[in-house]
C-alpha cells in the first residue's frame, strides 16, 4: 500500500459483520434480526414519501424524528441525535472523545465492532473479564478512560446490568459512558433501560436502535440520548445530511406504531422461553436472556462442528471463533417455526455425535468475533 | 462540557450546510439539488422493495449496486466503495490516512466541509489559493501532504481543472489525491472526469454522488472509485452496513435509467447559460461553469444585501460570509422559469439600490462557508 494508509489501519482487520445469505430456504438466526416484519404503517408511510422530494436534501438534524423520539421517550429534541444506524453514532463517539492512546474500557466478551472502532480511532482497549454470571466486573469502576462501553443487554450473553449498577458506573468513572441499549425492547422487565438516567448523569449517552424490536434493520436508523452539552457537541462530528429521507420517515412512522412492536417483542420472548428451555435440555448452558438470541454453551467443547452441521442444513447461527467462545453459539430468536426446526436439527447433530464428542480438536470455520 | 470532548472538538465550529427551508413557494438555489425530479424508474425499484425484507440487514458490501456501477463507468467491482454520501465516503478517507498533525492539501476556495473534516481528525490544514481564472496554484503540486483534495467541477467556483492537470499533480504529490467529482456529470465537455485514470494513478481516489445529476440528493448516496488496494482498506473503515436497503436500490435503477439523468443535466445547462448570460448582463463577472451552479462575484462589493433581498422574496441563493467569497453569490440553476424569476428579482433588486451601493458596510447574516 506504498504507505498510503495509517499504521493503524494499514495493521487492523476490519469487523466482519455475520453472513448474509439471502438464498431462498434459510433459516437466518445469526444477526438478530426481527422475525416479522416492520409495521404496516411504516411501509405506507414510506410509499407517501416516495416522490420527486427525493430530490433535495433531507433535514439536516432530523427534527421530524427527533420529536417524535423526545415524545416518545420523555426526553427534549436536544437531548437526542439520530444516526445511519447506531454503527454510525459509535464513530462519532469514537471521534468526539477518543485521540490516539487514550484509554476505551470495556467488560468483555461483548460487541467485538468496538474493538474495531478503537483501532481505527488508534485508542487504546482495556478490557475487563466479565464474571461468569454477567455481572459487573470491580475494576471496570475504578478505570479511568475516555470513553467505557456497555452493550445492556449485553450481546452476545443476552445478560442484563440494573440501573442500580450503571448509575454507579457512571459515577464513578472520570470520562463517558454509552450504554448501548440495541437490545433493551427485548428485556424481561420494565424498567430495564437506562435513558431516565441522562437527566442527570452528564457524562451518559445511551444508545438505541430500530434494527432489533423495531424490525427495520435494511432502514440503518439509530439514536443517541444524553444531555443537552454532549448531544450539541456530537452535532458537530455528525456528516451533515446523515439520514436519508427514507429512514427518518421509517423511524417517525415506527415510534407512532408501538404496539405493533411490543406485539413482536411479546412474541420473540415467548418463543425465547422454548428455545432456552429446549437448549437446556440438550444439555446447554443458556445465560437468562433480556434479548432477541440467546447465548448456549457447553462448557469446554468447540461448537464449531455444531455450527457447520446447523449451516449444512441451511440453519445459521453466530460461531466466534475467539477463545473464549469457542463453546457457545449465539442463536437469533426466531418465529416458533424457526425455533422448533433448530431444535430438531439440533437434538439429532447431538445424538448422531453421541460417540463423538465435539471437544475434540475441531476447528471450525465460523466469523471471527 | 467538563472536557469530555477532545480539544479538537472542543474548540471547532461545526459545519453549517444551507439553509432547507420546507414552506411552500420557496425557490431554492442554495444547495445545488436537481430541478428535476429522480427516474419513474428508481421509484418503481423502491416501491417494489418496500416489504417484509426491511427486517434484514442490507448488503454489507453493497454488492448489487457495485455491480451496476462497475459496469456503467467500466472498472471492476473492487475499485469502488459505496458510502452514505459522499460526505461518509470523505469521512472514511480521513480516518484511512490523515492522523494527527498530518497534513492535508487544497486549492481554495473550495467545499468548506473539507476544513470540518480536517478538525475533526486534528489534521493540519494547508491551503493555496487559486489563481484568479482558478487554475491550480503550483505550489499544491511541491506539496508533501497525506491527502490532496481537489473538488473538480470545484464548488463554489464551478470551474474545471483538466485531466493533465490532475494526472501530473496525482504524480507530483507523495500522498493520497481525491478528485471530488460530485459535479462532473454537469461539465460542459465529454471526459472531464478523471476516472479513467485510476486504472494507473495508485494514489487517486474519485468520488461521485448521486445527490446531484440523478436528483437523489434525499437518499444519500456516493460511490469511491480507486486501486483496489486502496478500496480493500477503505472498507476496514466504512461502518458494516453503512448504505440501507433503498438507497442502494435507488442508486441501482438511476444508474439503469441514464437517459433520464443526462436528459436533465442537458436541460440544466441549458438554463445555466441562460442564467450565466442574464447575470453577466447585470454587471456580474461569472465564471464558465461545469456544475449545476453558478459563481457570480462583483468585485469589491458586499452582496449578503442581494442575498438578503433574494430571501425576502423567498429566493435562496448561498451567501458565504467569509472574506474571500463576500463579493460572491453561489445560485443553484434552477429550471427555466426558476431562472427566468431570479433574473427578474435581481434587476430590480439592482435598480432599487442603483443610488445605494452594496459595497456599503453591509453585515449579511448568510451562511458561514
Amino acid at each position: 500500500m506504498a504507505g498510503y494508509f495509517r499504521p493503524n489501519i494499514e495493521a487492523m482487520t476490519g469487523y466482519v459483520p455475520g453472513e448474509q445469505l439471502a438464498q431462498p430456504g434459510i433459516i437466518k438466526l445469526n444477526t438478530n434480526e426481527n422475525p416479522y416484519p416492520p409495521s404496516p404503517r411504516v411501509l405506507s408511510a414510506i410509499r407517501a414519501a416516495l416522490n420527486a422530494s427525493l430530490r433535495l436534501y433531507p433535514e439536516p438534524l432530523s427534527d421530524t424524528l427527533r420529536s417524535a423520539a423526545a415524545s416518545v421517550y420523555g426526553v427534549r429534541r436536544e437531548n437526542i441525535l439520530a444516526g445511519n444506524g447506531s454503527d454510525e453514532l459509535l464513530s462519532i463517539i469514537m471521534r468526539c472523545f477518543v485521540g490516539p492512546a487514550d484509554r476505551v474500557a470495556m467488560p468483555v466478551p461483548t460487541y467485538s465492532l468496538y474493538d474495531t472502532l478503537i483501532t481505527i480511532q488508534d485508542g487504546q482497549r482495556v478490557t475487563f473479564d466479565y464474571a461468569p454470571d454477567f455481572s459487573l466486573p470491580e475494576q471496570l469502576f475504578c478505570e479511568k478512560a475516555a470513553v467505557t462501553f456497555l452493550c445492556n443487554p449485553n450481546s452476545p450473553s443476552g445478560t442484563l446490568v440494573g440501573l442500580e449498577q450503571i448509575d454507579k458506573l457512571a459515577r464513578s468513572i472520570s470520562g463517558i459512558l454509552v450504554v448501548d441499549e440495541a437490545y433493551v425492547d427485548f428485556a424481561e422487565s420494565e424498567g430495564a433501560s437506562a435513558l431516565p438516567l441522562i437527566a442527570r448523569l452528564p457524562n451518559l449517552i445511551v444508545l438505541r436502535t430500530f434494527s432489533k424490536s423495531f424490525s427495520l434493520a435494511g432502514m440503518r436508523i439509530g439514536l443517541a440520548f444524553g444531555a443537552e452539552e454532549v448531544i450539541a457537541g456530537m452535532y458537530k462530528v455528525k456528516d451533515s445530511y446523515n439520514l436519508n429521507r427514507l429512514s427518518a420517515v421509517a423511524a417517525t412512522a415506527a415510534l407512532n406504531d408501538l404496539p405493533w412492536m411490543t406485539r413482536n417483542v411479546r412474541r420473540v420472548q415467548k418463543a425465547r422461553s422454548r428455545l432456552s428451555a429446549g437448549l437446556r435440555e440438550l444439555g446447554y448452558q443458556v445465560f437468562p436472556s433480556h434479548a432477541n438470541f440467546v447465548l448456549a454453551k457447553i462448557n469446554g467443547s468447540n461448537l464449531a462442528p455444531v455450527y457447520e452441521a446447523l449451516k449444512a442444513q441451511k440453519m445459521l447461527v453466530r460461531y466466534f471463533d475467539v477463545p473464549e467462545l469457542r463453546d457457545s453459539l449465539r442463536i437469533s430468536v426466531g418465529t416458533p417455526a424457526e425455533v422448533s426446526r433448530l431444535l430438531e436439527a439440533l437434538q439429532q447433530i447431538h445424538e448422531g455425535r453421541a460417540a463423538e464428542p465435539f471437544d475434540a480438536a475441531a476447528q471450525g470455520k465460523g466469523d471471527p468475533a
